[in-house]
């Protein structure tokens, strides 16, 4: 284990600030149209409850009716407080009492042409202090996909990208983080994936800080690698009214999912976050509808049968674990 | 304390039945174009694990496209299980370890015309039971109005149905029950109510089973009374394109409320409850937009400004408290 740097939170948000920079530009590129708006936003500190950010701020960023992206949300934010909450600590009993930081940038994006997936990434650092002792730091993230009408190749070459990413990290890391992707975008009550998976890692410190930060960097830097040639591959594909429907339907699924099991969303809602940039997550439209299944051979029900269950995209993963 | 009736699951059940029945024809006759369909459906008892439903069944009833809601879902359901959940036990320690039995009827209309409130309505029995014990039982259940342009006369009247039918219970009934429903549906990450409130009760059994019983009767049958006046009086008022917007953004709320706060969605889809019929809930179509605020002084802006927070509706409260 390597101890060699001293944590620096000021690389962690040059970088993320440069990272939120680099994908509205690519964004506002390929939609060629719509333009990100920007709201910087501040906490005043208050006395706070246990588990209350007390103070802080953000730069949240939207693009809304574009020509390819009918909502594009990409947030950056860095809050702070006096306490991490409960559900940080039940786990981890030793971070109890710990102040915090937290700073990351989490973005969805909702296309509006049906074959172009949804998606979405995050990068973050949480950093728990104690006067007198060192800091117990973290790095989490990852990203993932979720098509409506999805093309294997699509999925294929964004787990690719995704398994790149991390193979200087090691052989390991992909399965592992692919893995946990597909468990922690689980709708149990709808006993489906959100979509086709890519990334998910949480706690991460035991490479040492500049090791966790580079990888922090690799996934960071390698989503717009991943998501903008499927976007490209896609978006001239015409579609029909039945089909934007079916979009609008299975938008629903993540409105599920951000609302009754997303920790990210919950615990901004909870501890006081700012209700606008975390609830941007949400698609501009969606569409409930009872008791409804996809005729039996259609490509509505290809979604629902090859693709929102965990599969190894890349034939890699058994021999890895 | 009346201890006179020993409780009847059969009673109460043979009631909600009716009471789903009622309600459904008389929201057909007001519709007058689209009719209800129903699904009887049933789960096998299983092997269940605490807080797992293990069996039991249930008639759901939706009314969609109509011409004037755009979807009403009405059901009934009669479940049981081995062990109550943690999330039932925890305020009540004396409860763990029972099996228990769970009844009720639950609807939600979502009418199509924005200057129709939506309206929620439950009513619900429940047995914790152990063998050679007396069971320990309660109701619960109330009705809560959501207007998008709301009418005060129409949230008078809504209220003043609902004290009428408290009304024979004692004259402390309503204000309770008024205040509780005004605090649980509140969605804190907005520092809105949800609508306009009514009345919300659980745990009750304070009064002995008939006089519970009696009163869970007494909220169920005023229901109907409550609403369609309402409906009635709004369904012909002409509507533009910008309200019909302005209803999809605020039926979001409505999303946001029950997938975030909602015990009963909550407990029914962690405990294995059958989806569709628990997310009927949900409307045909909602809307978000990012950081969106009413235009100062409109008729949007008066919802938030006016509606939106507990409220003295009848002028009865502070003498009663």
């Amino acid at each position: 284990m390597s101890t060699e740097k001293p944590i620096s939170i000021d690389r962690v948000k040059s970088y993320l600030l440069g990272l939120q920079e680099n994908i509205c530009s690519a964004l506002e590129l390929e939609d060629g149209q719509a333009e990100f708006i920007e709201d910087q936003w501040q906490r005043a500190d208050e006395a706070d409850q246990p588990g209350e950010m007390s103070g802080g701020g953000g730069r949240s960023r939207v693009m809304r009716q574009g020509q390819v992206f009918e909502q594009a949300g990409v947030n950056f934010s860095h809050v702070h407080g006096s306490q991490l909450p409960p559900s940080a600590t039940a786990a981890r009993p030793e971070l109890a009492g710990r102040s915090f930081q937290a700073l990351g940038v989490s973005l969805v994006i909702h296309p509006r042409n049906p074959h172009i997936p949804t998606s979405h990434a995050n990068v973050r650092f949480l950093s728990a202090e104690k006067p007198g002792e060192a800091p117990i730091w973290w790095f989490g993230g990852g990203y993932d996909l979720t098509p409506y009408y999805p093309v294997l190749d699509d999925v294929v070459a964004w787990h690719e990208t995704a398994r790149n990413a991390c193979l200087p990290f090691g052989e390991e890391v992909y399965p592992r983080y692919k893995d946990w992707c597909d468990r922690y975008f689980f709708l149990k009550h709808r006993n489906e994936t959100r979509g086709v998976g890519g990334l998910f890692f949480d706690d991460l410190n035991e490479w040492g800080f500049g090791r966790c930060f580079d990888f922090q960097q690799a996934v960071g830097n390698s989503y717009i690698d991943a998501y903008l040639p499927i976007v490209q591959r896609r978006k001239h594909t015409e579609w029909t009214e039945a089909q934007r429907q079916f979009q609008l339907y299975r938008r629903g699924r993540y409105v599920e999912f951000n609302l009754v099991y997303d920790r990210g969303t919950l615990f901004g809602l909870q501890s006081g976050g700012r209700t606008e940039s975390i609830l941007m997550s949400l698609p501009p439209l969606a569409r409930w509808e009872y008791d409804y299944h996809p005729e039996p051979g259609s490509q509505e029900a290809k979604l629902y049968d090859h693709f929102l269950k965990p599969q190894d995209w890349l034939g890699v993963e058994s021999g890895n674990r």
